[in-house]
């Protein structure tokens, strides 16, 4: 597996394209995309578990009972959620795209982002479609990935290319993140698509498996927002034998998926609202890895961790703590914590007791915009990699004055 | 119940004070408290659920076996935790203590908090006990309650007084807070004295019955510390009838000491690391007292929540979002949202949708420092009631950089 260009429009068929429409205010900021393949693919998607679910959702939910789509449409701006005709709404949208792009409306992938509770202006979205759709192309991937964006300060795309049976396919996908994300079977918003030929139930439990390990272990704030999807799209056009739970290749297609959201994911956590680095919880030696799973996110989700991180503060003892109360059994008399950074490793805490370090060094490390708070349990060969981000005044600033 | 002056001191045969000592680089800052009842009392605590528990911890559960108490010694600017002689210093402290107060070391109640993972010079506080243990007084209430104070603003103290079978009985006590705040079975640090007389299972019951409405229902950050101790002293110098489950007058007593928590709660939440003002998340009409109670932690925990109130910004879609991702079963169809403060009330929310309302008068009301989270849930009489506190600039500033 390599890492190419291309983004959501890497993979042979697929076009898409972004535009301002006018749901927000601000003309400047995109606020429409679309996603368009030549041909109907097999879909799978995985949502919010938050009770409270975007409309969106509720439709999407519905289209993708057989499996099946063609296109996606998505708004940023508002979040189509918590008001009186939402799903209404999200239809209207389906039926939009449909009609633009000339398939069911059955057939298209809905999605909203933005302020929760307001009522969704659809007039924009049916005025700006039959250009939106117009204008889709192989070049359009970091439109569509603008289009999405909320507080995301960049864009998000990552795609990748690997042989599967003497073939070449090709995975790629767009994200958006940036506050109210700690997802839970889903994330903010991905939306993925590859050439490659896969049935539906294969599908369906590669990204399951892929989020798993990616996308359920970033939080950016501890807030499992309500309009989480991510829908893959597999058009088949690569040509390849069709992939099953039982094929030899199938294996390397779900690795390549992994791989794709693990990028996908540190990007997210990365420009998580208001950071100004990336944390990586990387928990080893634990009996399993659903007891790594949880200590990892434990960890990277502590808010005061994240502040001491802003402040490039060596402060272990709050990584221990984190680890405490994660709500599995640990001994935490035998916990190692080290720092890594490309600056360099060092450890901070042996045995669950803190040794002596250069407290020089040690804000040498952590001032770097991408680092690694290690965890050794010394329980077992579990292990797992959570995502998360600093916190800092920004944070505070956006989300202080968010809606106005 | 009226409330009354005096704190840990306003029961009777209660003496207490506070010193610096010199374990702070800070001069001005007292770092050591003791607390003192004539008569050896009957004695209970609460602890953190934290797996990493702090070293005076084990020590004070080992002293607590017996069920009896004469004394508290307690230092701030070091949790003695997570080093390599945390118990022995811990023990040290209890002899100490006792050697200056001519009672046996294991009749001591020994706390500590400040950072963890450093290794607690002991002989600064051998060189004060003495001093310390010489000007306890009636009046060192305050002296006391500044002395265990980390990043808190306010020192905290209350007491109250009621009526038990003719006798007049007096409850008071201490607390410390500000970060680090998400208590489990305890609370950061409380100490409480009654001259009520009452059996030692009366006595352990009624504290976990308080702590779970009032201090396990107090959130700063979502982090639960290591250290977090409510030790509870009863001496019996009222003269009422010795109190136990089944008399009387058990219940005054449990509703007073609630009442004594509850003030202090309110206490700790308001004066939060950073805080600009108190809020209370206060839900009605759930299925079950235990799901309201869920339910209203996760909204005052939610850093959305806490950055837009901050921001006097009525995003009650994060309100919602909170109540989603509890973890309880609950219609969010139903669920009515208001906020109120000493300015008014103002609904947002009804049946689970946005409502006009005025974005002018919402922020008016939100510009108090005590808000109202009203949440009513239709399904049920089920209420509950949790603190917590705005999310600021200056708590990124106080923990970005704490150790340093």
């Amino acid at each position: 597996m390599k890492f190419i260009d291309g983004g959501v429009t890497a993979a042979e068929g697929f076009i898409a394209g972004g535009m301002y429409c006018g749901i927000r205010h601000n003309r400047s900021k995109p606020d429409l995309a679309m996603i368009y393949s030549q041909v109907p693919c097999a879909a799978a998607a995985v949502y919010t578990s938050n009770l409270v679910k975007g409309a969106p959702i509720q439709v999407t939910k519905r289209n993708l009972k057989n499996g099946r789509a063609q296109a996606v449409i998505c708004n940023s701006g508002n979040a189509n959620t918590c008001n009186f005709d939402g799903e209404e709404k999200a239809w209207r949208m389906c039926e939009i795209a449909g009609k633009a792009l000339n398939i069911p409306a059955e057939d298209v992938v809905v999605a909203s982002t933005g302020v929760i509770g307001q009522v969704l202006p659809i007039e924009p979205v049916e005025q700006a479609a039959p250009q939106l759709a117009a204008s889709l192309s192989r070049e359009g991937s970091a439109a569509a990935a603008r289009a999405i964006m909320t507080t995301d300060t960049v864009e998000k795309e990552v795609a990748v290319e690997l042989e599967l049976g003497g073939k070449t396919v090709r995975l790629g996908g767009i994200a958006k993140g940036s506050g109210m994300i700690h997802p839970n079977m889903g994330t903010m918003l991905c939306f993925l698509t590859t050439d490659a030929a896969v049935a539906g139930p294969a599908l369906d439990q590669a990204i399951r498996l892929a989020v798993r390990d990616t996308f359920n272990m970033v939080s950016i704030d501890g807030d499992t927002s309500t309009n989480d999807t991510l829908a893959i799209l597999a058009n088949g056009m690569a040509g390849n034998e069709l992939l099953t739970e039982s094929s030899a290749d199938y294996p390397a297609f779900c690795e390549a998926l992994k791989g794709l959201c693990a990028r996908l994911a540190r990007m997210l956590a990365k420009d998580g609202e208001g950071a100004t680095k990336l944390l990586v919880g990387k928990v080893t030696g634990a009996e399993t890895d659903e007891i790594a799973r949880t200590v990892a996110k434990s960890v990277i989700c502590s808010s005061l961790v994240k502040a001491a991180m802003f402040g490039a503060d060596a402060n272990w003892g709050r990584v221990l703590c984190a680890i405490g109360y994660a709500g599995v059994e640990v001994d935490v008399n035998r916990v190692d914590v080290s720092f890594t950074s490309r600056a360099g490793t060092i450890p901070v805490c042996r045995g669950g007791a803190g040794i002596a370090f250069s407290e020089d060094e040690a804000k040498r490390i952590l001032t770097e915009d991408e680092v690694d708070i290690n965890v050794e349990l010394h329980a077992g060969s579990g292990s797992a990699e959570a995502y998360g981000c600093d916190l800092t005044y920004d944070y505070v600033k956006i989300n202080g004055d968010y809606r106005t």
